[in-house]
């Protein structure tokens, strides 16, 4: 059965005030939340749901159904009313919005499967849904995808990153809706209702831009159609609404963001005006059957090829970024899944290895580091491996975003290279030195720091495989490989390189500390002392069995040295490891801003050089030793 | 003397030429450095310097000083040429650039006393700007603002977030320039010499674009006086260049980014081109002496006013963040120095108080956090005492800026509300969890995390005055006033609240997680065991001897809970404190990605309510006693 146009928008009249009642319904129930900031997109979410997406609300995550990304992820409640009014779930679900024994949080999560990224912080969606765009291609899938923005949020620079990268990238699959309902939270929003605001920074940036009335169903249809018929460029749909349509009360009011209205009186007339806005000749229409189902592809499962082992020589110098290249390189040509992500330092972190070798598969961000994390994310989403990588100080840039990502649990590969004062002579805004403790403070990024080219390339490998976030820590200057090409590595392992029975203490390093230990070693070795030397190339999770044993077997003295703050490092991951056990950590790290220089100067004023070790080795043996009485 | 325009053009080339012979020189004495940027941008920057800026060599801080941000901070070599060209230090001092003994470090650093703010991570200077040309209205100064921008860093999200800031704020006073020489570090840059997709992004976003050839001196000279000219509105110079430009076997030539001339041929190669440009009949003259110095401005020393002490009843209810509203606006009433920036979410933060008690020191961002914190970077540069706010959880978006600021050593005071699961429905994309590890790990921000309205008040006065950057950490919920509105607090300090001769442990809390311990030891004292509670509302630096003695006092029984998730955090904080006592300690923080849900239920599903503090102390009172032999 397919409706003529007329009886068409008279039930997407219907189905809007629906999601308009079950918006303020469920907001009310759990007496929070943001019911106006949904009554403005319901006519664009209905016409969406019910006449323009395909996709299958029983199988949302069916590879080819286009995505819809609610990058104003305030307005949840529309959403969940919307996937309730599709036959994903039973209306009634809808009551137990932000309930904690819900998966209808507050602000959409993939707990929920036809979410794919969290959202919620604003401007973020936007950057997901590029790289849910860039996976339709990777898949050659006709899927379309669609990310509803508020207009206060088009202030987010990361909103103009993913606008400039759609656009590099001809993403005509790619369709943004912008609910121009001119108030923000605490007030009017920048350009409120001047529409043309909009237009001309979106035409600047390269997108089709459609300025529509918000409230017009034919309008919104006809906007959609054009926007599918528009090749070789993204297209923004402008729309302007009104805050709270359809509830005369609070409709264009200031004060009502974030606001549920009251049970009682309250809500009983918000409901009844909502009641009356049906038109009766569409009641029985139903919409959810209309559905148009995504194209029924087959697609074979994906079968990675076996990657060849590491191919390096004992001693070799080769720096971890280098092998950082060469490993991402070796996994893209063995999986149609893993792509590469940079902006604009593949020279330095060596991801134009894996452009020469898998050209297809490798995105170009330009100096844009939340759209390379945010489209990671899309992607990642939607069953690629992306690898994004830049200078690791840089990924702070992007930190809301791996924060999100943490939250979606997508499985992004972050890399960062250039790790530490061992830089040099760049001086410190170029040296990431608080990398780890932003990452280690999530509880589930796994953060791995390989020190040569063989537990680099392990490493790698371990990461694209390793369910959920991770994040790599490479380094800039050349170092040994110390690793056999066939030495085996884990998430949550460690290395032990040096031990003897009779050890003064233990040394745990990571990355370039790993050789200043090493050089210590040798250095105590000829006054006479031993020390255990430990690679802790896992940093989350981390070796608590290995440090425990090396801790008793030392008397208890650990020693903690890495090219990184003091705070959230290695030191404070070893010392929560070891607690229970007694014992505690003597901390070798950056405890200053540090300045330019040649790196093995900086290695040595900063404390964690060779001399500072062997420094503290000898002041952690004369000290009574720290063990716990048990 | 006043040069006639010829003679001026003519000064201005062989100035420019002896920009990049210094640019040149010095990175090719370092082996590093950037060289080629510098050659793109040494005619606008002789033009700004020589013929336009209004400043004292001897005396770069004077308040009424023009401003120059080098937002394309790699060219650093041509920054330092200019002010050595302009007479600030001996030309000699080029040759150190990026030594371990010079602050010519290889990005601008205020090192430096010429220099406002850090730069070298892209796309942050010109946010900066803004705060320096807000701050000349708060000083109510005729100088103005100038940035320079590489194009490359022109797709950072930041720029645009800067760019609509200083068009609402109608910042006629600033004036961006573009060095538009289209190679980037990797390879040509986004848009390459297409100067119309600058020009057309920088109207759309309200600016006054001029676009020029960036090597013709007239042309600058006339942007420049029609940037000076242009009312109410800020002016982008958008220069098309030559990278490498003046040397002629790397002009417009990629693979040349970063990279020194090798001495010896190449060397000398370059500089005998670069010395065959020098216009002879402009030999002589000096344009040094040419600089038009500052308007003399009579300035009185800024005398705050008394405060009057915070005015809350013991066991009133009253939300931190309510209280951080009433503190900045008493702060700002007293202190023509304070400003207070947003970015709409002023009336959940409580900034909308100081906004009604001094309008013209607020700000409205916008939903644009990285300009909210590149805008007090720049402020604080300036002698403001700026406090951005927002959702503590948003902070995160502006890590590489709080970075860089930590960097730049500038006092910014930043707060962030919401912090933590007590936030409840709106579930984990609005609660802070990471924050206290982001902040912590930059080795001179000051943490300080109160849990009553007096404390908030107190914290807030020391954080104004207290030097370099801080952060105030503030909740959601109302929480009673525990302190005397006369009580004392000092940076690095802690509060007993609790304790008697025999302890069985001591229980450190901050923010709500005090309340929790409160709890407990109630709850805990009805069966008989009492404990030591600590509110440690300094997190960083942290009350080491206090903690120290109540260890000792407890049987080294140590148990921190946290609102915050467990790595990077308080926790850590303690432990750290602690480990040279050989104490170790337990952690109750949050663990995994949480949900929404009543604060109460968060709480006590997370592992930090009253039920489970008082669980920890049973399971450490019946584990043997963890303190180390001594």
């Amino acid at each position: 059965m397919s409706l003529d146009r007329a009886s068409l928008i008279n039930a997407l009249k219907n189905a809007a005030t629906q999601l308009r009642i079950d918006s303020i319904k469920s907001t009310s129930e759990a007496a929070s939340g943001h019911p106006t900031s949904c009554c403005s997109a319901a006519d664009l979410v209905a016409a969406l749901f019910f006449a323009e997406m395909r996709f299958d609300p029983k199988n949302p995550r069916n590879p080819d159904s286009d995505r819809f990304i609610l990058s104003k992820g305030h307005a949840a409640p529309v959403l969940y009313a919307a996937w309730a009014e599709a036959g994903a779930f039973d209306r009634s679900e809808l009551l137990k919005l932000r309930r904690i024994d819900s998966d209808l949080e507050g602000h959409p999560t993939p707990r929920l499967p036809f979410v794919d990224v969290a959202t919620g912080s604003l401007g973020q969606g936007i950057c997901a849904a590029v790289g849910c765009a860039l996976n339709a291609r990777r898949i050659a899938s006709d899927y379309r995808t669609y990310v509803l923005l508020g207009d206060g949020e088009s202030t987010e620079g990361s909103v103009w990153e993913a606008a400039d990268a759609a656009t590099t990238a001809r993403l005509d699959n790619l369709c943004g809706i912008t609910d121009v309902n001119a108030l923000g939270q605490s007030g009017p929003t920048m350009w409120r209702h001047d529409m043309d605001q909009f237009a001309r920074r979106w035409r600047a940036f390269g997108w089709h831009a459609i300025v529509i009335d918000g409230h017009d169903l034919a309008a919104i249809l006809d906007a959609y159609a054009e926007a599918r018929q528009t090749k070789g460029q993204p297209t923004m749909i402008l729309a302007r609404t009104i805050k709270g349509k359809g509830v005369s009360f609070v409709e264009g009011k200031d004060g009502w963001h974030g606001k549920a209205f009251k049970k009682g009186e309250e809500l009983d007339r918000a409901l009844a005006e909502l009641a009356a806005q049906f038109v009766p000749s569409a009641a029985d229409v139903n919409l959810a059957q209309q559905i148009a189902k995504p194209t029924a592809k087959p697609r074979a499962a994906v079968s990675p090829k076996p990657i060849a082992p590491p191919a390096y020589k004992p001693g070799e110098q080769v720096a971890t970024r280098e092998a950082y290249g060469v490993a991402i390189a070796k996994l893209g040509e063995a999986d149609p899944r893993v792509v590469a992500l940079d902006a604009d330092v593949k020279n330095s972190t060596f991801s134009d290895k894996f452009e020469k070798a898998v050209p297809d598969r490798f995105f170009e961000a330009f100096i844009a580091e939340q759209v390379m994390i945010g489209a990671s994310m899309g992607l990642a989403a939607r069953g690629a491996i992306p690898f994004p990588s830049t200078f690791a100080c840089f990924l702070s840039r992007a930190y809301d975003f791996i924060r999100m990502a943490a939250i979606s649990q997508v499985g992004i590969k972050m890399a960062g290279s250039h790790a530490g004062v061992s830089i040099g002579e760049d001086g410190p805004s170029q040296m990431a030195l608080e990398d780890l403790a932003m990452c280690r403070a999530e509880p589930n990024i796994t953060v791995l720091y390989p020190c040569d080219g063989v537990s680099t390339e392990r490493l790698v490998a371990l990461a694209a495989y390793h369910p959920g976030p991770a994040y790599i820590r490479t380094s800039r200057p050349k170092t040994a490989v110390i690793y056999p090409n066939e030495e085996a590595f884990t998430v949550g392992g460690s290395k032990v390189l040096r031990e003897s029975a009779n050890d003064a203490a233990t040394v745990v390093g990571a990355g370039v500390t790993v050789f200043e230990a090493l050089k210590a070693y040798d250095q105590l070795k000829a006054t006479g002392t031993t020390i255990r030397v430990i690679d802790l190339y896992s940093v989350a999770p981390v070796d608590r069995d290995t440090l425990i044993r090396a801790g008793l077997a030392t008397g208890g003295r650990l020693i903690t040295v890495e090219d990184h703050y003091v705070d959230g490092g290695i030191g404070d991951a070893v010392a929560a490891a070891v607690a229970e056990a007694g014992f505690t950590v003597h901390r070798l790290a950056v405890r200053e801003i540090p300045r330019s220089g040649k790196p093995e100067e900086l290695l040595d004023r900063y404390g964690i050089s060779a001399a500072h070790i062997a420094e503290a080795v000898r002041t952690v043996t004369n000290a009574k030793p720290l063990v716990a009485s048990r």
